[in-house]
């Protein structure tokens, strides 16, 4: 039996002369691409190669909108109204828009970025702006949230196609949530550890948590990194254990 | 016989707890509205909140995107590349149009702003930018610039609707530019007299120059200020001098 | 009996082309300036003019440093590290230290901005990162900070001066805590009756809660608001009534 | 005979998140480090750690103050006025004074910036406005400017102790100037080669332009680059060859 699931991967973070990551190399694994709109990271130049590279390797279009936060990259968690998130979201993902237009090219999914995905995985509230407004600037956009999440939930509620995403480097908790990474044992660094977690995520829907028992876990998409010296050789070797056990790659499609 | 023209305005410009401007009282008396995009003015809070009012009011909603600066609005001459300016005209008025299809509108121009205006008054490679990403953004998009400048030149020759500006309360020189505002006559604080000026450059093709002489001048637009605490008396006094002068004012129509 | 206190302000958070607050005429009656420093508000032509007026009207020049956020005007909290905090201290204080000096003038005090002051009254590791920042600028810094927080206890254990800060024109629970500004008695819009409250608290010690208790409270620095239009007004009037009341205005001097 | 050259390069040019350049190694082999301030380049954390590096390897701490341009990196020219340079510069070398005073340091030396050091090379009004803040700051600090321009000459004739500066990886033009960056010729990428140019000038005055004829060129400071992947093996040659040639590398001292 093959299965399918979607690989993503934040991308577009480079900012005026600073290079960030390896987005050429990390699109030809890759099926979905979360782009940077200038928040937090990417800017108008950077936005438009970043389009342009993803849609000519047919790698799915998405915008990743953040917090106004550029010094801190948009982790840090900020205290903002529903009101603010949801113009923020409209912005952000309607520049990304027009340079997906300038290829003939829809987006194809919104995945909130650090602090902004973080708060919305918690946050009821902040999770229905986000929602309401990918809902209002395309109802045929996917949205991407943590796997279990409020925004997910709510998404879901909404109307909306989403994605649940889990994380291929990451190790899970007895309760289900990233082990956080001040944890010696946060992170999988070998790739093949990293591809048999998302395999049995996948096929079982099961993953074994950091204290030994196997909890429920469900995945629509496996985020990667791209931004580490390791990340291209990281990706491209999860990208072929994930073959080799028959799972497809693809990027999600709206129901 | 009664003659047409449109009456645009700069809005939007208040960014967080500041406040810029009258917009709500000049939407009753405008027939477009150049909302700025956040790069020089502008908060994606500011845009929503215009953009809205401006529909509510059936002004005719534009894009007015700048340079990236705040400090400065973007009245200061920077040199700029012509992919830049491209892709932060692409990024500023895809950001608005979002905002626009909240409320099922399309925009309906792109004015540039400050110094970017200006630079695409007499540069064309600068002009060619504009023009081609308003363009490519929306072929029904109308590109207003200054009247006999490159920026119109170019948008009609790329098979762009231009409109020709002029402004209301500025005086001309004899070869037909702005007269600077470091000028003791720059400009015209009577309502009546600058009503009297958009009128004969609108029936007649001619406007009166600082040195006395009379030059040719056309108009599809008349550029009225809205941020000074005079700005809507004389706006008001300007819209009923143009009716009473028998001049419709209307927004553009693309041909 | 005279007795002392001082009355502070926040000013200098015009930016740009955005004007904000009525600086000149709230120097003629208060003896401390708060001055904003470019992170939430203000701009380096901004930050000139005001410590020129301040000096010029000899009212104590004071820093007032703010999270990096200036859509929100700083007020929006932000997970911020210790570290951070400190660095964004020394470099927004040493900015506005290099301005007095243009004037042959020593910084006076330092109160953090909005969200900042709000952290540091409550979590002292935040608070110990602003207070190490102060004493390593300059020793002989007048720390204002909320009556009776974290920001106070911290700064006093350190050996700096303090000055314990209340709101002219605030009401207080029971706790000693400001009333939040949602509720309808938070605020005091009567001049005397701000007078009153001011008087009793610097004479007696005590102020009368919003649940009808005396609760006890100690100021070393009132703090009024320049930025509505009434507040001209308000803070002329307090000033008179403070006089009346044989309370003379004067700034904090360092023990 | 020995004589002695400044060696200096720009550093902390990092910014949050993103990393540029090799300050660590660099700072084995130049004499005076010109440290971005956070208006082109730069963090308060950035500044706080390139301070303490350069202090404890005993390197000239100097400003790098920029324009306001965090997108172009403050290498587009701008249409600046004098007064805000001045205050811009007495801003950014302000915070940069307070980080020295944290390590018992003074700053010994002022370079602007990218567009801001090109300006002033040429406009004596923008250069006359920065070398007034340096001698507002503090008489003391030596002004670095490109050798034979406009900030040397205003410098000099306010009584600043100037450094005239020349690059190691340029080649120059017959009428003193650097070839432009768009010429083949206009880079040495041969340490060995670059050394012997640098030594030339040092001890005749004169190097070979080029279009064949020596011309006078004098220096009193030699800019390298960190921010290549080849610029620490460069500078490192360039070291050992300039001592070699018996050219001690030592920072200016004020006069």
């Amino acid at each position: 039996m093959t299965t399918c699931i979607d690989l993503n991967s934040d991308l577009g973070e480079s900012f005026g002369v600073y290079k960030l990551g390896n987005d050429e190399q990390i699109l030809d694994y890759v099926t979905s691409a979360n782009i940077a709109c200038g928040y937090h990271a990417g800017d108008h130049n950077v936005m438009h190669r970043t389009v342009k590279m993803a849609a000519e390797k047919n790698v799915g279009l998405g915008a990743h909108p953040g917090l106004p936060d550029l010094t801190g990259f948009g982790r840090r968690t900020m205290a903002v109204e529903p009101e603010d998130v949801y113009n923020l979201v409209i912005y952000q993902v309607g520049s990304l828009q027009a340079f997906a237009r300038l290829y003939q090219q829809c987006l194809n999914h919104v995945k909130p970025h650090g602090a902004l995905y973080n708060i919305a995985a918690k946050d009821a509230v902040i999770a229905q702006a986000i929602a309401k407004a990918v809902y209002h600037l395309d109802k045929k956009l996917v949205l991407f949230g943590l796997a279990g999440s409020a925004l997910i939930k709510v998404g879901r509620e909404m109307g909306l196609t989403v994605a649940e995403e889990i994380f291929a480097d990451r190790t899970y908790q007895a309760d289900g949530s990233l082990t956080p990474r001040t944890h010696p044992d946060a992170l999988i660094h070998n790739p093949d550890q990293a591809a048999n977690q998302v395999t049995r995520i996948i096929k079982e829907g099961k993953v074994r948590a950091t204290d030994g028992t196997d909890i429920n876990m469900r995945a629509d998409t496996v985020c990667v990194h791209g931004d580490t010296p390791q990340a291209v050789a990281f990706v491209q070797k999860l990208h072929s254990a994930l073959q080799k056990n028959n799972i497809k790659l693809q990027k999600i499609m709206v129901k």
